[in-house]
């Protein structure tokens, strides 16, 4: 998303994050797993974190089954693998590539950029020390997932997919219905407003999924390091977040630093917006060590090659940058095609005019030279290069609201048109897409925004950046967007770009980084239970059954955000015995509704009448009593 | 809301709150100001935000007018007032309720327990020095705002809604033409799924809506210290906040700064959920300080009389515990009359029980003496206090659901048609009544509890804890519950109980209790922007304008909590002239959207040449460029 506001991150720790204190420990009481596919090399991680027994009032004990939840941190929270960010994450994808024998190993880079920066022995301390050959697609192939998947391809990337999404939640049902309280595993039906999402998720799902277009797969064949993911409708709703360097400050290692520390917190993608110095360096070393897709505005790097002067940006230039950011793994690119020049004047009259930095480049540049934008123009071209690295489109929504004032408009919607007919070319080529959407929206237009993009763009996934439900709380829009957010999420949005508490205001230093990502999870988890994505209720109904026993540490543990809950916790009652005591904080001994309610269960055991029973007969006293007071006026 | 977990709010500045630290400080350029009524002694607070002119870059000066939002704060925030928390607040609405002249001051209090207490020589130092005597409704006199409003009557009280709720969108409206900008007043339609929003308040439109039973106006006459406010489904959305001492520590200035903090924030009215010692004389320090309306659930005081033990409760102590409330002045009681016998068993297969603690007592209570809850056996009786103070029932969920996969079950509908009997009931008294909700509800089925509950309650006011909209984020309860306040809100919910990120975990200090309201006034407000309230826009509308023009000052001033916005601007660039100069701290100098958005606006200026036209004439060289070329890939 080329949001205005996001496009640096600064560290509150100062400069240079030595290797030790990257953000590697695993989460309590959980463990890594990984669960193979029938491809060589599919090896899927998930995080399980295992739980305490339920302890009775009448002494028996009961086990909990772990539970196991879908994990974006990749090998940084495995303690068995050792962590060199120096070295790059193991290339867990470049046997799948190099098997498909359709591409080249280049024997260096192509872009102009890449050589002279290759070139610079000033850089020499900056860049990354195993820089591979890039890989090409050779001649007159065509290497994107969209390809494979309409020649009916079931790549190791899809099957890891399948796997993935479905969290083993098959094991989970079988485990809950053998201990007999099978409840852990119930859930809502949900409501998915029209999607298609099946109960298990096969590996020719996912296929068929990508093939219709309704799903895209970001992974770059020169970015091997990635732990394939998919964002679609009929997936779990996926997030994004912002990171990236700016004029201001910011050293190299700190960026690897904000990338792991993102997807700690579970950023299902990294968007690198970096706009200061070295910005091919900093990609090169969060590509090399990112084990989620990465994205860019590639425009940004362009306008920085031209001095920050929108008019003097050339084709020539934009292209040079999609190749150089090709060739080192970017796995999504954000394009603003649909900022045609007919739109821009649509914008004259808006309360907050042009807010999307990538539709504003794009708009000076068309209106310079009065010629349509030429990443529009080129758009062909762009697609040529994109199936070459399998990159997958963004489509910019370079004309998105930047108020409540201006949501839904004409020059908004006019340009979704045009993201839409692009979507049709970029399929032609069987390149990958996805589209951007806004912004500020108040919540009762929420829903058109989804309807209009599923209609426009040929049910091409979706992917909004928030959207804002008011426009006065600054310092809180990660709430402002995460009510959007999780509203167009359940909706059908597929992706859910991130909003940070100083969106509007600042650069987001780690805590921003991380209140935005957990409120972004909680949209998405809060639209997979609305969607009634299948499994999407098991780790509630745990957490929910945790709270209710008492179980004061499985609580933590299940939650979103472990420390934190342990921290609220202790605040109040830092005693350890407080954690297993069968009364919680507020309410102390006496005063429990939790308790309470074991105790009217516990009290009916007791007499030996079931609860039903014991109601009956109450009810036939109450009715005697009635009857003789003479009295009717409850009923 | 009778919710378990915020019973208490610990404060960490430890104890004792001398006067001198009360939150009293106005908000940064902006000031209280007045508006007066028809009735004697109609005047109604607001606050008025005083903005800078537009510059623009062509040295042209537009001033700004001020903005008027509506100010929950009380006198706190009037440097003209002095504050003396020992005093307590002026009467305002005592001439109002004198003037009547159908209430009785009582020679002392009448309550068994209020007598006892009072008579303790122990308490001298804990008790508020100028305490009223009580006044109650003359033999056979009814003095409810529903019983006046029936007869036709438009109270002071009325009136002052009418204006309060208008916040002067009319002068702005007219302002904003006059200075030709206009935009400022202008706001999307809304769709409010059927509320009746007329484009102005007036005071006969506050009092049908009361006499219809759509809107409560909660005004004990013994609390003559509040400022009117409505809630009701076709006023701006309300929220309240809870706070309370309780087992474990507070003292009781902590507990009136409490409420200060709270409704500095924006609480419409706040709930006193102690549990510990001294609850009677805490509630009056905040009852004889409290600006808002104050509400209670006297089931809790009951229970601490018999010692913690539900079964020792009694109708007689619970009837002692009313008037002892009602005398000091409670606007409204949680009382969950609903918790019928024969619905206890529906909750035992629950993942989570009885999770509100109300609801839990009067359940124990019925097992244990297999007898109907003395609540809904005496509700006329307690219809009969409720009308001789104007004590509004907020009829309590006693059975909602404390966890997801608990929603909308059978008990909670169950107990919810009861919940419209008893409103029935209470409306035969001209007994002002709302409804409390839940709970913890996936987003999909949020809107089904909506519409049953104005079916089944026959359009009394909704008020909802929430709802959650996942179980997995303790420490994040404010967002995830936020998001779905938000959206029962837009769905006609007249009041949202606010849940701080301390819910299920620990006691609320001052920044969960801010997180809280803030969060809850964005949930608020984007319900009534989604709802087309009229006049909700214009405050976004002046940030936005603020924001874009790089007004940061104003941007600030104008945001729920400007503070916190400034002291997010300045983590980044602290420098005083960042805040004055034309391009924002994310982007740096050559680098912003919205400077290039004006440079777009004045590159078109310069040519003379409107933009419509510039693009026309794009077009057509376009349409020539295109014919040469051949290319009609693109159309």
């Amino acid at each position: 998303m080329g949001d205005h506001t996001s496009n640096g991150s600064a560290n509150g720790n100062g400069h240079g994050v030595p290797t030790s204190t990257l953000s590697t420990t695993p989460f309590p009481a959980s463990r890594k797993i990984y669960v193979s596919g029938q491809q060589p090399g599919v090896r899927v991680p998930m995080r399980e974190i295992s739980l305490t027994p339920t302890k009775s009032m009448n002494g028996t004990v009961t086990p909990n089954e772990p539970i196991t939840v879908y994990d974006t941190s990749g090998p940084y929270t495995d303690p068995a693998v050792s962590i060199d960010v120096r070295a790059g994450l193991p290339p867990l994808r470049r046997q799948w590539v190099l098997d498909r024998q359709d591409v080249d190993e280049l024997p260096s880079v192509t872009s102009a950029y890449g050589r002279m920066r290759a070139a610079d022995p000033k850089l020499a301390e900056l860049r990354f020390q195993h820089i591979r050959k890039p890989l090409r697609a050779k001649p007159g192939r065509n290497v994107t997932q969209l390809h494979y998947a309409r020649k009916g391809i079931i790549t190791p990337e899809m099957e890891f997919i399948a796997i993935r999404e479905n969290q083993s939640r098959e094991v989970a049902r079988e485990l809950a219905s053998r201990n007999g309280h099978g409840g852990g595993t119930a859930q809502h039906p949900g409501f998915s407003w029209g999607a298609a999402i099946p109960a298990a998720i096969t590996p020719e799902f996912v296929r068929d999924e990508v093939a219709r277009g309704r799903a895209i797969i970001p992974s770059n064949i020169n970015h091997p390091e990635s732990e394939p993911m998919i964002i679609g409708r009929n997936f779990l709703v996926k997030i994004n977040a912002n990171i990236g360097n700016s004029a201001v400050a910011s050293s190299i290692e700190e960026e690897v630093e904000k990338m792991i520390w993102s997807i700690r917190w579970g950023s299902d993608t990294v968007m690198d917006l970096s706009t200061g110095k070295n910005i091919h360096e900093t990609r090169e070393w969060i590509i090399r060590n990112a084990p989620v897709p990465i994205g860019t505005v590639p425009i940004y790097q362009a306008l920085e090659k031209v001095g920050g002067k929108a008019e003097e940006l050339t084709w020539e230039i934009f292209r040079d940058t999609l190749i150089e950011q090709a060739e080192q793994g970017v796995d999504y690119f954000t394009i603003h095609a649909g900022v045609k020049l007919a739109y821009v004047p649509m914008t004259a009259k808006r309360m907050t005019g042009i807010v999307s930095r990538g539709g504003s480049i794009h708009a000076k540049w068309c209106l310079a030279h009065h010629q349509e934008n030429f990443a529009y123009t080129h758009f062909e071209e762009i697609c040529e290069i994109m199936k070459a690295y399998d990159v997958a489109f963004s489509l910019g929504d370079g004309l998105r609201p930047g108020s409540i004032a201006d949501a839904n408009d004409e020059a908004q919607f006019a340009e979704l048109e045009t993201l839409g007919e692009l979507t049709k070319i970029a399929w032609r080529h069987d390149v990958q897409v996805m589209i951007e959407g806004p912004g500020h929206v108040p919540m009762h237009m929420i829903q058109v925004n989804m309807e209009k993009q599923l209609k426009a763009c040929h049910e091409a996934p979706f992917y909004t950046l928030g959207p804002l439900t008011t426009d006065i709380a600054p310092g809180y829009d990660h709430i402002t967007s995460g009510i959007g957010a999780a509203m167009i999420g359940w909706y059908g949005c597929a992706m859910l770009c991130y909003v940070t508490p100083k969106e509007h205001l600042g650069l987001p230093d780690r805590e921003d980084v991380k209140a935005g990502v957990i409120a972004y999870k909680i949209a998405a988890h809060a639209a997979d239970l609305a969607k009634g994505h299948p499994g999407a209720q098991i780790r509630d109904n745990a957490l929910s059954k945790a709270r209710f026993e008492f179980r004061w540490e499985d609580q933590f543990h299940l939650s979103l955000d472990p420390e934190t809950a342990k921290q609220f916790h202790d605040a109040t009652l830092p005693d350890n015995a407080a954690k297993v005591s069968h009364f919680c904080s507020m309410c102390g001994p006496h005063f429990c509704s939790m308790k309470i309610t074991q105790d009217v269960r516990d009290y009916a055991a007791q007499k030996h009448l079931d609860e039903q029973q014991a109601i009956q007969i109450g009810m036939k006293e109450k009715a005697e009593e009635f009857k003789k007071a003479g009295s009717e006026i409850y009923r």
